[in-house]
């Protein structure tokens, strides 16, 4: 394993992106969901070519799409995916989306369980859905499913029920256990799962992922959402998949819109089975490096800003920080942002339930790291 | 001016994009629009930063965008846009759908004027519309709008109609008088119009583009979709943007979903802003270059296909071409393929009055232009 490298501040600057459009340069961006780290050899190779051929057409991701992902599941967590079981999507929210337009009808709830990542909220107004919230429980050892809770809401026979697994942004890979659990409240009260996959390949040492369809009986009322984008960092490239493995989800899925993949990029489709195909040891690089920073950034908390308490995310580069010593709602992203020039999200983004809370993106350079939370640290009263 | 160049068949043959990837290798591509040319060179240049950098996060599409369309839209056409009345969408299709989705209502009747861009027959479904056909009208200058058909379609109050301006697959420009005509019967029978005008920048030299948002009181009715990726050739990119002048509109588009520019690839914005504010000298050598193949295929036909005709196009490098002397339906277009591995679009996808006819994409090299007429020819009876 090698630690992957983060360009300087300077050259990071010169991204384009939101993150580093979003606000002036004496802010250390930690706020949206990209890394600071280079592309994987292999994405980089794919799009270089696309770029040097001129390649910008119409996308055509069946089926090596299809078949890159299915190797990579296989691979990293002996899930079989079926490719022809794979539809490409613009990106996992337009999955969400359509899922949710196919599954329910005005006015019908659909349950999520905040803090959970922020377009979920927005996700189901669009489909004119009705929100019914079961926040995640809480103990000791951090946020988890709660599944009593879940049943009750179940049994009032929701059109669906959006997972997110693992769960952005408190970091918690959901257990086997969990998930079975979940599969048979799902069957016994029939409410359709919509599981957010987006961060499997981000399962930090010590956990272990479970694909929802992985779970017996989970076929028959789930569906995937899974995208190579937030682990290859190409959330721009505009690629996700949604995966079924039942014929119930493959009919709903085959009411999407007329060719749904002329709406997904070209060269996210590209960058996805490049990275999906030769990307695994980048990824092993990639994990290695980001749990560096999870447990940097636990030495640091615990140095310089022990008024704040966390639990070290089980995936993903997200810190779900507790910093309602500083406030309720958004003051301690307001507080770090004025104070510390450091944005950070608020946890308000996230749900009520978020207030107090911020989440920090670490998948920075160890300096960037140092200075972010020296930053917040001095900002302290 | 300089003729733009196109790499051998061999070379083209490795894009992977859906032109290269639908048919074997021994067929000849002139079916979905796809241009054969390379990429602009500032286009290049910004898409070879962006992978260097991998600067491949969320897209951060606005002002810039905005004001590169508007610095563009004035150069061009003396269209003045406000940049802060313009949204980045995934495509031109979401742009569309999404208005239709803020326009109408369930059931609600949405014209358009067949034979049309295939899509619009999924878009009116996919937000629940029903399509009112009020065809063409077509006399020996070739095609236009039937502005008294629609006089009679508006008068029974259909929610929308979707224009097609410059109209694809026919190429026709629709003039300045007939659009006026066009708003004032909007207006008084207060349809809302949603312009299409991805085409726009390919108006070929004898023509002159008029955008519909140009039109005196077309801004209280009228909503133009534009987008760089037809002329530039970015369709796998992602990028379009919806363009409005009156308040009317824009509360329609305050309705889109949340951010809908993190539907947008963020390449096709940092694409489309290279193209929009740098593109201009390389977008006139290509109107040079098609104005050399348009008047070649006509040589073409009239030397080795006189069984067909056409009207050569305004704008575009399609070729809409009447060759029902080979059958009905989507028989001319099977013929073609099966007999002279040439791939054309079959008329019939833009509507049920394209029977007998097939579109061609002249966006290619002279030779294999040459060598797709020639074995076209070489079917014939």
């Amino acid at each position: 394993m090698s630690e992957l490298d983060v360009a300087p501040l300077a050259e990071l600057r010169r991204r384009r992106s939101a993150k580093w459009r979003t606000f002036p340069d004496d802010v250390l961006p930690l706020f949206v969901a990209e890394m600071d780290y280079g592309l994987a050899p292999p994405v980089t190779a794919a799009l270089t070519e696309a770029v040097r051929r001129g390649d910008m057409g119409y996308p055509a991701s069946t089926p090596e799409l299809g078949k890159a992902l299915a190797g990579f599941a296989g691979r990293q967590w002996g899930w079989e995916i079926d490719p022809g079981r794979v539809t490409a999507v613009t990106d996992v929210g337009v999955g969400v989306v359509e899922l949710l337009r196919a599954l329910t009808r005005p006015g019908d709830p659909v349950v999520i369980s905040p803090p959970v990542y922020s377009p979920f909220f927005d996700w189901v107004p669009e489909t004119r859905g009705r929100i019914v919230e079961v926040p995640l429980t809480r103990d000791d050892s951090g946020y988890r499913l709660d599944l009593a809770a879940l049943e009750a809401a179940f049994a009032t026979h929701p059109a669906a029920y959006v997972l997110c697994n693992p769960h952005n942004p408190v970091g918690r890979v959901h257990t086997a256990g969990e998930l079975a659990e979940l599969v048979r409240l799902a069957r016994l009260y029939r409410v359709p799962v919509i599981s957010d996959e987006i961060h499997a390949p981000l399962t930090l040492p010590g956990a272990v992922f479970t694909p929802l369809l992985t779970v017996p009986g989970a076929a028959e009322v789930a569906v995937s959402v899974v995208s190579a984008s937030k682990a290859f960092n190409l959330a721009g490239l505009k690629c996700a998949a949604v995966v079924t493995a039942g014929s119930r989800m493959a009919e709903v899925v085959s009411r999407f819109p007329a060719d749904p993949d002329d709406r997904v990029g070209h060269l996210g489709v590209l960058a996805s089975i490049a990275a999906f195909t030769e990307g695994d040891a980048w990824l092993a690089d990639l994990l290695s490096t980001l749990a560096g920073r999870r447990s940097q950034l636990g030495d640091l908390l615990r140095d310089h800003l022990p008024q704040l308490s966390w639990t070290p995310p089980e995936a993903t580069y997200l810190a779900w920080l507790d910093a309602s010593v500083l406030g309720r709602d958004a003051e301690p992203r307001d507080h770090f942002l004025t104070k510390g020039r450091v944005a950070l999200e608020a946890g308000t983004r996230y749900g009520a339930v978020g207030s107090g809370y911020v989440r920090l993106n670490f998948a920075t350079s160890p300096e960037i790291l140092t200075d972010a939370v020296t930053r917040m640290a001095a900002t302290m009263p």
